[in-house]
Parts: C-alpha cells; structure tokens; sequence
C-alpha cells in the first residue's frame, strides 16, 4: 500500500505517519517539512504534489489552517485563510485528488468536534469544520470506482495540550487519534465522519 | 419593527416579505430588483447597503446561490460562487450586519436540507449549507446586545417544483417556509437552525 499523509509534520500526522508506516510506502508532505512539500491553500501546490506522487492507494489529510476569533473582531485575513486552507485546501485533496487514488482506495480528511460543538470564538472553524465533514459525505457518494472519502474528527490531543501548558489528560495522545485514519484506510467505510475517540482503546 | 430581508425578490424571500409585512417597515433587497439593491458575493455591496439601510430590528436573509455538479465535474468558478455567495456572502450579513441590528434583534440566515442529506452532485451545495449553519451556531454565542442569530433550512419549495415542471405537492409553498422566518424574527431564538417543515401547518 501507497499512503500519501499531507501535513504528515504535525502533531496528529506524524503519529498517523507511524501508524501506517507498517502497512507499505509512507509518503509525508509537509507545508515546510516531510518528503515532498505542498501548501494546500494553493491549488497549483496540490496539483504539482499529486504529479509527483503518482497513483496512490490512500492520500490522508491532517492539514488545514482556521482562525480563532470572536465573530466581530474576525478579520478578512482570518476568514480568507480558513476558507482557502482547512476547508478548500482539504476539498481540493479530493476534487484534484481523486484521479490519482487507486480503484477502491480511499481519501481522508480532518475536521474537528467545534463542528458540531460551537464555543465562544469558533464561528469560523466551526464553519469550516462542517463544512469538511458535508462536502465529504456528499462526493463519497459521487467518486468513481469505488474510491472512498471519509473524516476523522479528532478532540483535543493530549501533545498539544501539554505544548499549551495544559493538562494532556484532559485530550487523546496523538497515537491514539490515529488509529481513526488508519480505520478510513483500512477499512471499507465510506461517507463517514469519524470521532477519533470512538476508535481510541488505551 | 424594521426589517431587511435580502433577496426578498425571490420565491421564498417574497413570501417573507409579505408575511412580515403586517409586523412593520419591511426594506425588500435583492440583485436586480426591490427597494434597494445587493450582491452579497461582495462585500463592499453589503456594507454599502447596510449604510443606506441604517438600524434595523431585524436582517433575514433567504439569498445565496450554490452550485449543484458531481464532485470531479465542479469547476473553479463553481466552487467560488458557492463559496462567495451563499457561505460568504450570509456569513458576511453577520460579520458586517451586527453593528447595525437593534439590541435583541436579530439575523437569520438559509441553508437546505443538503446539509445533513447528501446527495449526487450536491457536494459544494452540502458544504456551504452545512457551513452556514455551523457558523450562526457559534455566531450567536459571540453577539453582544442580545443579537439573536438563526438559520432557516427550507425543504424543496412547491412553486419552484412547479417552475421546474415538477409535483408541487412534494415540497412546501413558500408562504409555509416564510413562517420559520417569522418565528426567528418575532420569537427568542438563538442559535438555532429550524427546519422549516416543522414551522408550516395546513
């Protein structure tokens, strides 16, 4: 198996990285790191990336910028980059993505529980959230032979809890929260939004 | 009471407009026609009619357009306009409108019932209604002022089956969907997405 893990440099991907290194050939993009590099908030970057890359078996996204703000101080800056990284930049993984990915391979993205659990500041990755998660379930019902397209949701992890001077206990260790993309890989799920906690065992 | 309802020369926005006729000053905008006019897609059209229109009780909005085509046939410009006019350009009417609403007055948006059903061909049409409504959710957390913020998710509407030739009995009129509308404004809702079906009765 051929695993292409863009944003496989951070926190959450690098664990995914591990995870599936047994399982064959690990590529790693990265904005400023990894094996191949790629700024998803530019279509030509993906474009170029997935020219290099060749067919693969899986592509895997645990990328995406989205600010944090109240809503009346979001600034045109803040909205821009949460539109055009986590939230186009991710469904362009799959419209751009798609021709390269293997019969039956699969296709994962990331979104995160402010989707559904709105707080205080999070109206813009709240709406890029969800709006991962429905373009998702919807092209996992238009994509052609039999490529799969799922999201994993994660929670706080417990790393970057801990960098934030936090209680890590109060999150999921990455490692954890990787054993829900490797279930989008692995398995036969399609359409589906993972919570990555439904998928931790200790 | 003093509304804006934008896009209020549409089907459901005309039906709006009359239902919320008897509760006040109603201020018809639209693309091409009403009392003033709007393009939600850009920003300084927003702010300028929000110059002109002054404080208001209350902002509807049942505009937006997004584009329906299977995920590997969507163009650029597709995905832009769904991104531009119905996510965006709502988002915006609460980002730019607030300041200009009355303390506990409030903004509603409009979303369908794509969101959460997904269908062939519906993914950028999923993803921005799915947006929307993640956003007013959290939006309404971050308000000052008692602003109230609400989506209305409309069903299929029975004049627009019967303009595309289809039964008009498998949807709702439009002046059962303007209800759900009324409720947002005159009620005390907030942070809610209604599904308008609930709001019609015979």
């Amino acid at each position: 198996m051929k695993v292409l893990v863009i944003g496989g440099t951070g926190t959450i991907g690098q664990a995914v990285v591990r995870e599936l290194s047994g399982d064959g050939e690990v590529i790693c993009a990265g904005r400023s790191g990894g094996d191949v590099r790629v700024d998803i908030t530019s279509p030509d970057s993906i474009r170029e990336l997935l020219q290099k890359t060749g067919t693969v078996d899986a592509i895997v996204s645990c990328a995406g910028q989205a600010a944090f703000a109240p809503t009346d101080q979001l600034t045109e800056e803040q909205m821009e980059l949460s539109v055009r990284s986590k939230l186009l930049g991710q469904v362009n993984l799959v419209r751009f993505g798609a021709p390269h990915v293997a019969d039956g391979g699969s296709i994962t993205l990331s979104s995160g529980l402010l989707a559904h659990q709105p707080a205080r500041g999070s109206a813009a990755i709240s709406m890029v959230n969800a709006g991962v998660e429905a373009f998702a379930k919807a092209a996992a019902l238009d994509l052609p032979r039999g490529i799969r397209v799922n999201v994993v949701s994660p929670p706080w992890v417990a790393e970057t809890l801990t960098a934030m001077g936090r209680d890590p206990a109060k999150g999921l260790p990455a490692a954890q929260v990787a054993r829900a993309y490797a279930e989008c890989v692995r398995g036969t799920r399609t359409g589906e939004v993972l919570d990555a906690r439904d998928f931790a065992h200790p």
